[in-house]
């Protein structure tokens, strides 16, 4: 077979897989070793031709898959490989672009450069700041985190609220920093006032924490670091992407003034995994913490490779997708799917205040919902599990106040209102089955 | 557009960019900042649609491409995304899953597994070994450096050759070991009897170094590590491909005893950039370095998620890709492409060996050759810039017993006898013509 057929063939099978998806369960119901028992336990000896992989995909993979594409995914953070991100990815393979070096593709880099300036541009940051991708947030925070121990000798602790990711504890733990957890509110915001920044070389602030998407206090908090000297660093890695709306950059007040900000397009921007986005105001700090030019790769260039300011050294054409679901969408559409987005998850809220025995559990600033079911925590964790082995819906939960609590979110952009609708129709019919 | 119509047209363009890349000039000619300039400085407010990127990825960006798919590319280590691979990813962007626990996406964890089996045994590493996917070798490195700190408290000191790759400093300079760098001999390999473990974590063996494709004495060091009790991290990201051919095995003596290997599908096994391997017969002191499961992601599940080995929380659907290579090509067909690629290097060898003037510099086991012309090392410096520029050929450079040498690297699938003898004449008609 040659690469046309071939490609038509995957082209098709991605098309038909997108339009069905809808129909299919969304977590997975394999057990545990299922997929791996089914594969063969070495590769042939001879070539297959590709067709071969994609009757795998069906009779193998499938039903290991859990469909993040579904728009009746609701689970931790809801996402969508859009159509002109996934083709973008398809010329990302095809060009096969390694950036090492800025001579190694002028165009990678440059572009990833321009791109960066155009999200910072759509979601209201600073002009001038410098931006390039990472791989996921957790990356980011290694990024923050290893710039603030530079620029600040000595200060070995991070300080950030108890709802704050894992991802900057696991950082700190790489990095050998003390993390110093201060409490929230009754919102699940950090209280600045129980802050101490001593011996501090960074604080994280979250706007729109994983568990409830809670928004710290990140001017007061700027205040602190800019007194104390400390870097501050704003995770945004979900909500970042609703700043393209003005009605809702109060929300983000004070995030212009963080040393660095990460933004993941891969969640809530409509662009395949993966794709994190890393803003600072300080990029010569990162540099000082991640430069080293050995001599193969030396030349006589008066630009600074992007590989100066992270971990690894060779890049892929990631902002190629960015770029592609940027324009393809547009400022407008951008702010089209995130509105109705903020609607749905309103309406969803509205149901369940109205319906005896449910109850919201944390403010909605954006378009995740916290709940839950009358009952004990154990009810409410037998009920998420009923509701998504019925395969019609897939949610997941947190913890708030001690209390298990459910987790709708919404960010596919292919989810409609009836989707919703389905979803709570499943929650209501499950739970009033009961449970025990 | 539809996606079908939109992908077709995606599609076409890749086919025909790999159709014709072999006439475009491999190294870009564009100035600093030329592609910058001539992009929007905003992004559009309407969607465009998805013509509009083919249109611009051809006007705007293809200038500032260096073209790794190439066959005329023998720069750094030369690459291939192949047929296979590059569909893979249409795939993999496709079905937009996310690994970050197992019942996220059963089969992308599962499929990662089985898959790194596959090819720890076409390499004839040890069986049962724990194998994940990073981005690049870089990330490798943090995570094996990470794991034997953790492994043994208290000791701070990385030893290395003085050709180890850069990524060994960087994640030294991250996690904050002393990196100690011992002497290489007359072949550019680390000399063992010159090595000091004292209060050493980790060693760092390479085998096919960057700079010349050097070989560390694996057995040896692996000797001195068992005894004093220090991680043994072997990094092979370029030359692990070649360990698929078992007459090149005794080339890797010793691998098997390493705590942990790294290689780079993405280098030299067809895999689309970014696909770098990672094995462990340790991956229990991964998890300790690692591993943080917060309430948001707490499910009553009895399997370890590959997240808990490594940085990064989520992971995309990389084993697609690979999975899909090893497929299409087959053993018989990896090893017959990287047969091939050692003949001509071979070949190029010879010419170089056989023409008065030149030189060869240091021994060539896998398929890079190092050499140089006659004369100062500003000449052969002036002399690789005037071969660049013709477009004809993308060769790159090292310092080898402190000299300017050339660096010849053979590693894409399309590279024929005929595109070897081409860099061979073009270096020859310009050293011929002379540069002062």
């Amino acid at each position: 077979m040659s690469f046309r057929d071939d490609g038509a063939a995957a082209l098709e099978w991605v098309a038909a897989y997108l339009d069905g998806v809808r129909g299919r369960p969304v977590l997975a119901r394999v057990e545990p070793g299922a997929i791996r028992a089914a594969l063969p336990e070495h590769a042939p000896d001879d070539a297959e031709p590709f067709a071969a992989v994609l009757r795998d995909l069906d009779e193998i993979l499938m039903p290991g898959l859990t469909h993040w594409q579904s728009p009746r995914y609701f689970a931790y953070f809801a996402t969508t490989g859009s159509e002109p991100g996934v083709l973008a990815e398809l010329l990302a393979a095809g060009l096969n672009q390694v950036g090492i070096l800025w001579r190694t593709s002028p165009a990678l880099q440059e572009l990833e450069e321009v791109t960066l300036a155009w999200l910072a541009d759509l979601l209201g940051l600073p002009e001038g700041l410098h931006g390039h991708l990472e791989d996921t947030a957790s990356t980011g925070l290694v990024t923050a985190l290893a710039a603030a121990r530079t620029a600040a000798p000595g200060r070995r602790v991070v300080v950030c609220s108890e709802h704050t990711h894992s991802s900057t504890a696991k950082a700190a733990r790489l990095l050998e920093l003390e993390l110093r957890t201060v409490p929230g509110d009754e919102t699940f915001a950090l209280r600045p006032e129980l802050a101490d920044l001593t011996g501090a070389c960074a604080v994280v602030a979250t706007i729109g924490t994983t568990s409830s998407t809670a928004i710290d206090p990140v001017p007061a908090l700027a205040d602190r670091c800019a007194e104390e000297g400390v870097w501050l660093h704003v995770d945004a890695a979900y909500a970042g992407a609703a700043a393209v709306c003005p009605e809702l950059r109060p929300l983000f007040a004070g995030w212009e003034r963080a040393d660095s900000v990460g933004v993941n397009p891969h969640k809530w921007l409509f662009t395949p995994m993966d794709c994190s986005a890393f803003f600072t105001r300080r990029p010569d700090d990162l540099r000082r913490a991640f430069s080293l030019v050995p001599e193969y790769l030396r030349v006589d260039e008066d630009v600074v490779s992007l590989s100066e300011y992270a971990v690894p050294l060779g890049r892929r054409f990631r902002a190629l997708k960015l770029w592609a679901v940027l324009r393809c969408y547009g400022r407008e559409g951008l702010q089209r799917v995130i509105r109705e987005h903020l609607r749905l998850a309103g309406l969803f809220e509205e149901w369940v205040r109205a319906e005896p025995g449910w109850e919201v559990c944390a403010p909605r600033p954006f378009s995740l919902v916290c709940f839950r079911y009358e009952g004990t925590d154990e009810e409410n964790e037998a009920l998420l599990e009923r509701v998504n082995a019925t395969g019609e819906v897939f949610l997941s939960h947190t913890r708030l106040d001690g209390r298990f609590v459910l987790r709708l979110a919404i960010g596919n952009a292919r989810t409609t209102e009836d989707d919703v609708r389905v979803a709570w129709d499943v929650l209501r019919r499950e739970a009033e089955r009961g449970l025990w």
